[in-house]
């Protein structure tokens, strides 16, 4: 008998390794941090001190959500349906400006309790305070890829703009080597950060070999002003100072020339497609279908709560397959294993971490969720892949293993108090709506 | 102390009453089949043997799927992405001609479990066997307007076409003055209905003054198609034939003119909007900001599980709101009051059911659901309408009662045997398999 720390058996495993493989009624057995054996039929030759019946439902690797400001879970339902400056200046600005660590460690938290229990088990996010974000990660034992937003203007963490860089090279430092939490250098865009900052921020990156993250070309009015102020598009402006590579993560991109498409694709560039958001601040459709035949590598995410108003990424990958289907009059676009894709083992390489996590592969760390697939709306099942885009919600994720550890068990958080949790996110509503006087 | 049966306290309750009332902490007491008190704070003057604590969630009424083919829940996931043709002739047509009474009986169930614990608690459908569908709905305790799918070819349910209308008005005449079941005269689409047969529907519709039910340009092909057929547009075309009213629902209405919509405004034509379905077979965007402008009553539906593939009426809602926001670039339009308004008393309206549900009001039955909002993705909470649109799922239904009788308490049903339900259902779906040779 071989010996494991974890056995998941029973299950339908979807691998999301290279060729797509799935194992009907497999096991899988972790051993550390990471999967030690993934074969079919009963674990008969492995033991384990903890094994985990799937019941029958579906194994996946945890999904991987690309971008998301992680702490404007205190700001969900806040302001909606509104037009994008009016949201921005009377809304998200002036409570943002208020903003403080306690703030954003008690919204990241909550944001996490979500995230694992809609299946997230990786998220890359760029806020304010970041330090706060990763010790939340640290704290629930999520896998992340954390920077500070870095812009044109004081920031209620760091102080004065040069501050910002140095802020974000300690994170570096503090939390290399950590084995959950990675830090990004994270400009927040072409419109809030100057060619100075911008230049500054690649050559952090490159320096310590992390990735790069920005906002690019999400709306129209973004695009109109880069090309009003230096003469070209955003992407072009991207490459006239250096920065497209494929340490670069591209958050976002509705906008797109194809020209910008084709420079992006011979760069190696990362692109996070997050449909839900983009629709709902009515920024746009990004052309994926196109970007994807360039050969581009697209994740995806949830962004903010503030303009979604979820983190669930079952959710976001129903509206990706349909977005594009309608959008193109093509019923085959965006087909169900494409967009799955796109959220674990593309979303994993997005964020440079394709050796880590994203697909279940022996010697890959154990990022692994199960689905119970025993509810109406995932019954009969003809094709596992299908359900997950879609028809399964957040909400059918039973169990949730992050690096080896165990993070949630039916349905139960195992590394967060979310009573807790939950009772100081309403103390901190009542101060968001004493900044905003409501 | 008055008596009531039933006692839900401790919840914000939604009326969504025609000045869109909302009671935060109230209780609501319903007596035999209807709503007989709706009040703030403790219902400390009532007595009731059953009291649901709604734990500080909300109370609302009861959802509203103005079209669905329910039992096409045994199809779900059996074919995706594929070609409009290829899915319909080589999937859905052989497999709807092998269909029989007890597949129908079994899907119905399946879709019934599966919309109570996602919060509907009145359904429109369309189908075959549709007495079927009236007798599990009946089971299920749900409310339902239900009806046979008549077209110009035999059907697998009554034979030749000429029978199809005798089976209608039998399907009438059984039903009639049921607390729960209505029927509808149902002609498919105007590509499937000779005028002859569009003509009579009509006549037995208005004979026994229950609501008619058609597709109506749904594809561009259809449109096209019918143009070309009769030189007119779906509309106009069914203007021609005197089918304009407001004893009209309309589903669909993806493609039409300016003056289609005038024209339906102008007959009180009721209209039901199935996004999900819709974007995923691309078939296109409705305009509805533009129905409503008009004063069209929209409802919301999900249609079929085999181009959704679900029947969460919550989803439908998110999607609904963010879709007309990214294709009219206008983040206002849509916004959460008004999809809510779409999923619940507009819903009814269409469905002629406009003084029995749709809307908490004294004397109206009691169709009522509450929502779970303990919950990190619901929470905080400063916007109830925007949790309901943006936020909540299907799975946060925590209790249903529909017509003053419960049917899901935290979750668990109480009409009907889902783990038998489910058993049923996946024999059924290896049935399926065995007709389509796969």
């Amino acid at each position: 008998m071989q010996q494991a720390d974890i056995i998941i058996k029973n299950g339908t495993i979807l691998t999301l390794d290279s060729d797509n493989s799935i194992v009907e009624n497999g096991f899988l057995c972790i051993r550390g941090d990471s999967i030690s054996k993934i074969g079919p039929g009963n674990p008969t030759l492995f033991k384990a001190e903890k094994i985990i019946d799937a019941g029958g439902g579906l194994i996946l690797p945890g999904l991987v959500n690309c971008h998301t400001h992680a702490a404007m879970s205190l700001f969900r339902g806040l302001a909606d349906d509104l037009p994008l400056m009016e949201w921005l200046n009377n809304y998200i600005f002036p409570a943002e400006s208020k903003m403080d660590a306690e703030f954003v460690y008690t919204g990241t938290l909550l944001a996490l309790a979500e995230m694992i229990m809609s299946g997230t088990t990786t998220f890359c996010d760029m806020y304010l305070f970041a330090d706060q974000v990763a010790k939340a990660a640290r704290k629930a034992g999520v896998r992340c890829l954390v920077g500070e937003v870095l812009y044109d203007f004081p920031s209620p963490n760091y102080g004065p703009v040069e501050k910002g860089l140095e802020y974000t090279e300690s994170l570096i430092q503090k939390w290399r080597n950590d084995p959950l939490v990675s830090i990004a250098v994270e400009p927040h865009s072409l419109f809030t950060c100057s060619p100075k900052l911008l230049t500054a921020s690649n050559e952090l990156a490159l320096k310590y070999n992390v990735p790069l993250i920005i906002h690019v070309a999400e709306t129209l009015t973004e695009v109109d002003e880069i090309k009003e102020k230096y003469g070209k598009t955003p992407v072009k402006h991207l490459d006239s100072l250096g920065l497209l590579g494929p340490h670069l993560i591209a958050d976002h991109c509705v906008h797109l020339e194809d020209a910008d498409i084709k420079t992006m694709a011979a760069n190696g560039v990362n692109v996070v497609h997050n449909p839900e958001s983009n629709m709902k601040l009515a920024s746009g459709i990004a052309p994926v279908p196109q970007m994807l035949s360039q050969g581009l590598t697209v994740g995806l995410g949830t962004d903010g709560c503030a303009s979604n108003n979820n983190l669930d990424l079952f959710s976001e990958m129903d509206t990706a397959a349909k977005l594009h289907k309608v959008n193109t009059f093509d019923p085959t676009v965006m087909d169900a294993l494409s967009v799955l894709k796109m959220a674990t083992v593309h979303g994993a390489r997005v964020l440079g971490l394709q050796d880590v996590t994203g697909s279940l592969e022996v010697g890959k760390k154990a990022d692994v969720i199960v689905i119970d697939t025993h509810k109406p709306h995932l019954t009969p099942m003809y094709n596992a892949t299908s359900h997950l885009v879609y028809a399964a919600r957040g909400s059918d994720v039973s169990h949730s293993i992050i690096n080896g550890q165990p993070v949630m068990e039916d349905r139960k958080l195992l590394t967060l108090d979310i009573t807790e949790i939950m009772a100081r996110a309403r103390e901190t509503s009542i101060r968001v709506r004493s900044w905003l006087s409501f």
